[in-house]
């Protein structure tokens, strides 16, 4: 498959500078692009990798440095044009509609005929599979549980009774949606952790992506919700009746406990851990392996355990690599101070 | 379904502070429940909760603020009688004996007949499955283990060869037992890391539950073992020859290291790390977070990475927040000092 | 199965002091030995272990305590000795060739016949498995994913598309290879998190171990790649576009986000996090929970977050340990010195 950068400029709405005939036959960052590809640029940190890379096509913010004897298709949003052009390139694969002779669909489930069910996918009764969702080998439906249309669910994905997927997401290998909540009352008499019960169910809304091995509890009551849009990397746990706000971002091995909400468009980097019961503002952003304690406010840039201001925390860490230079200037310090004490009590 | 005030008081041998014929159709936290509904009132900062909340029946210790026109049930633990209850609205699910035609169980495998075996279950040689087992489809049992009665394995999950799974367990799915230990010798003459074999086993006791995703891998010779009650959250590695004591709590994404020992009661919160060949005392508490460099003492409560007491650590945390004014004051005390010198010396 | 302690001593060159017609039926570590088994002393952290231990052989190098009346095996590296007569006692296990009826073959895949197909292991169209390779119950291969000779992959493995796992593998179960990697560009004008296509493949080398429950995403373009001999434990990440270095270990529960390298033989402890786009040079050690920001010499040993020299670390934690009385003396030196400076201005 190849397109021309003519093409390719009218699939992003760019304006064409340089050859518009040039035959472009994929994508790729700019310091893997070979030959015949395209590539963007979309921060200056990069403007090395943009001097000596082989793409012959750029996307290009109006900022970029000049093309030389490249081809640039401008664009606002360089990083957006790439994502349309490396999805005309490398469309989503298509499944052929049909359920598997070694699928097991019990009495009572609704799969939609334009459904996939692939060996040995599982849907349990009262459960309901959309138009045109797939389901891989190994995937378990629980009990009146819907999946909506468009949703992938890969190899061995498990969602358990009565949660709710909504339509086009896309849910990644092993994931784990609606085990229960990891709730329990202490016995002190026998003694004995007595489970409470998990009756509530797991909703996630559309256009949500959850990562491979990501784990989505239960609600003890009422819902756990992964709101529209917000994406979830691997091996991520989110605890029971916890909210992820729409359009939020979720990086790899995060841990919220349970009843906590993110707002709007939140991003927690990778092994960043929650307490419960709390609220991150919308649009908040927190460092990797950050420890968040309390509230977080709109907007706020949060880092360390337990965690406050990112600018704050790095001033202080500043101070924490040179403590023992500190430390002994203190002793210094204490030293003359006690000899001039000393000096004047004479 | 639903039950009276009276009944549920009877329940949990509670005294009925109220309307004993009020019709109750289930049970939730206090922001979330509806008219009709039960909570529980355990811990004086949801006192607000407690005020604005439409259910109905509050379960409640002798220390909570005066019902109004509500109906109390007093109960000496609101949190268990709360598990009681949600418990009798909510009773475990029950399944079908039988085999599916579609498990697979090889020659040699004992399947107790009122067990549960989905299709696409796998039962290996000499495995025994005990009385009132249930294993979901996906489940690998591996050749001479062993699962308890009354057990559920959920999709997926995995148990390997010879490993002991007890009575009234609850595994969630993908949830991995007895997968190898990571230990390699170092032969520097290839040079490459040479496979120790993992010739040990994992015992799970009775009345465990392990989570979605974690793994808890087998021995080097001997055992690994979750004892009798403890409860193990998502995403836990719990390494090749450690003990996880009765009753434990391990929430989310704690990592445990090999030949580690955990007491009676202990808890950990997520994320926790712990390094190996240690033990930590029993009733002891960990932080989330922590990193526990070294053994721990029987109901000591640690913070921190390394990890020390928790009360020093949030002391120290305290001055590290401020440790930028704090270097700034002894640069002005230096300063300072240095003048008196000069006055002296003059 | 018994060995004698000369046959032993053969296997492992090792120099024999003792009874060599001692016979041994096991391996194990000192403290857990009985009667008849075989241990080895390669730390002298473990000089008490050893006086105690019932082990009747030891492997042992130059420097052990005197052997009393126990029979030693004198060899340059008890470790590795101990790996191999380990494997003499327990070998990996054998299965048997084959495809089971009730294993899933799409046409157009080319499975080896000495191959072992468990029931439910599903093998997409184009994929290749190698002679000898082991496909467990549940194992997922995508379209042209190849799998080398000798590879076990255990119960529920995922191998995405076109990936490639080179011979003599271990994956443990319900690791995934081959996910998407994490990628999306903000659509502003919608709003909207559009997924940029994961179009590139993962790439196992020979001789690598992965553990339970761990993801190995494949690339944006490229390869993910991890290098021969490497072993990873359970529960890691390796984000897209990654590298794994030969003989490097990745412990349990350590995440490396996008684009980032690791060197020859870098050790990572359990639960290190990895910035993207950095760098860890050749045989650096980086000590648990770490969060590394930046590239790492060639053997540096790191520690903290954001992670420095381990040494330094270590230094600074201790004054920050005793904070609270530092920031006291601070306050008590300046009190001195406004006694003397008030003094001087009288």
């Amino acid at each position: 498959m190849t397109r021309t950068a003519r093409q390719l400029a009218a699939l992003v709405r760019g304006e064409l500078e340089g050859e518009g005939e040039l035959s472009i036959s994929g994508v790729a960052g700019l310091a893997d692009a070979q030959e015949g590809e395209l590539s963007f640029y979309a921060n200056p940190k990069y403007k090395a990798a943009l001097a000596n890379t082989k793409a012959m096509v750029i996307l290009a913010g109006a900022e970029a440095p000049p093309r030389g004897k490249r081809t640039y298709l401008r664009v606002p949003n360089p990083h957006l044009a790439f994502a349309q052009i490396a999805t005309e390139f490398h469309p989503p694969k298509k499944h052929l509609p049909g359920c598997s002779s070694a699928a097991h669909v019990e009495p009572g489930a609704k799969v939609d005929p334009s459904a996939t069910l692939m060996a040995g996918a599982f849907v349990s009764k009262d459960a309901v599979i959309g138009a045109r969702a797939v389901l891989y080998p190994g995937v378990f439906i629980g009990e009146a549980a819907r999946i909506g249309e468009d949703t992938v669910l890969s190899a061995n994905v498990v969602v358990l009774d009565r949660c709710l997927v909504g339509a086009r997401c896309l849910v990644h290998p092993c994931a784990v949606i609606g085990a229960d909540g990891f709730g329990f009352a202490f016995d002190a008499s026998t003694p004995a952790h007595i489970k409470i019960p998990q009756a509530g169910i797991v909703r996630v809304e559309d256009d949500v992506e959850i990562g491979a091995c990501s784990c989505v509890d239960r609600a003890t009551t009422g819902e756990t919700v992964i709101a529209k849009g917000a994406k979830l990397d691997n091996l991520v746990q989110i605890g029971h009746n916890s909210t992820v706000g729409p359009m939020s971002i979720v990086c790899a091995q995060v841990g919220l406990s349970g009843t906590t909400e993110l707002g709007t468009g939140v991003v927690l980097a990778g092994q960043v851990g929650v307490a419960g019961h709390l609220r991150i503002g919308d649009m908040a952003k927190v460092a990797g392996q950050a420890g968040i304690m309390g509230d977080v406010a709109d907007g706020a840039t949060m880092m360390g355990a337990p965690a406050f201001s990112q600018r704050d925390y790095l001033r202080s860490y500043a101070v924490f690599a040179r403590l023992p230079a500190l430390s002994r200037e203190l002793s210094s310090l204490r030293k003359r101070l006690e000899a001039l004490e000393e000096e004047k009590n004479r």
